[in-house]
């Protein structure tokens, strides 16, 4: 391959890797509201870490699974939920990344739909051979907390 | 054209595929909030249909451009109205494509905003000599129904 | 560079323009949660506007800065408070674009968040020798008022 034919290769795995990122996000609401246990905590790598601050700290597949299968998660989408992400701003470094993002959980409640919670993420996400996963996904209330915020940085 | 660059022209195809649905999903807010229902029926194909569950289903750009001057809709302009999208996860398939989203229809209610709408969206698009188009629009109430969770399927 | 190979490469510049500019209008809302005003500002350019209908209007990036350390913005982050925005939908042409969206300032009020602000913005964009940057952003509520959708005409 001719050095040109190179740098278009990399400019164009560049964008692939963004892309790949931001369609793994996007189908964490999606998984979350159908109450898909294991395929959403395999968004996450096999050691990953799911962290809701003043929540829960899930650890490893098997735990981020629970969550998902819990009573809290179960009884939300009984009542009807929606987890809506906002845009993600990402920022590549070679096999590793990070994303922040909004996230918005709506719920319906006697025939209206309610915020509940509104929170920063952070995502770490790194390259494995089946493609971006998860590391580690920080999420904390925007309720004026310094938490949240330090979350936002980027 | 090499092999080689056959192969980076593939992959950019992908990636622009995907950024063109994006891009034609991400129109479908601001043209209804505008009440373009011309320009907002064009998003289909000339058959396409747009499917409100429990509420509407309009087959083909004449009865989907109804909707949006409709009554309804008229009322929800003229008290100030937001359509928003979450990010879209994309499973493209050659010339057919499924996108899985939220949508939220905020409202202004007497100097407020209530989220009126919190919905599953189920988008089936074709490629046509125009352009990708949506051939099929699904949209459910996330109410705790099982219709708005079958949708959400990734 | 063959003709083929710089067909290729016009392609992905589109491409990677328009990752561009949704990834810094990405950036805009967790700049402005945390209230970092110099690296908000510097989303636009040396001259940029931020026009606020009917609110504020900061040209330059000293006076876009000056809103975001302004009492307004901090009594809201003190509270707590998520600028999120939804999907761009992007018009590029040449070295400026137009990219359209809806906003929504959720804010935090007494353990419930509400949707304070439900926007219309549009956003003009110029390619400058550091990337893209926001020359003008407009935004004005949807509350029914026309200002706001003539802002999300594409």
């Amino acid at each position: 391959m001719s050095d040109t034919l190179d740098a278009l290769e990399r400019r164009l795995r560049l964008l692939e890797d963004r892309e790949a990122i931001g369609d793994l996000i996007a189908r964490y609401g999606p998984l979350a509201d159908r109450g898909e246990a294991a395929a959403l905590a395999r968004l996450w790598t096999a050691d990953g870490i799911y962290e809701v601050v003043g929540f829960a700290r899930a650890e490893g597949q098997a735990a981020i699974a629970a969550l998902i299968d819990g009573a809290h998660h179960r009884a939300l989408m009984a009542d009807g939920c929606a987890h809506l992400l906002g845009p993600v701003a990402v920022t590549l470094d070679g096999d590793e990344a990070t994303a922040v993002c909004h996230s918005v959980v709506f719920r319906s409640v006697s025939g209206h739909f309610v915020a509940e919670r509104v929170s920063a993420n952070r995502w770490r996400l790194v390259r494995t051979g089946a493609g971006w996963r998860v590391q580690h996904r920080a999420n904390a209330l925007l309720d004026g907390e310094e938490a949240a915020r330090a979350i936002l940085s980027i």
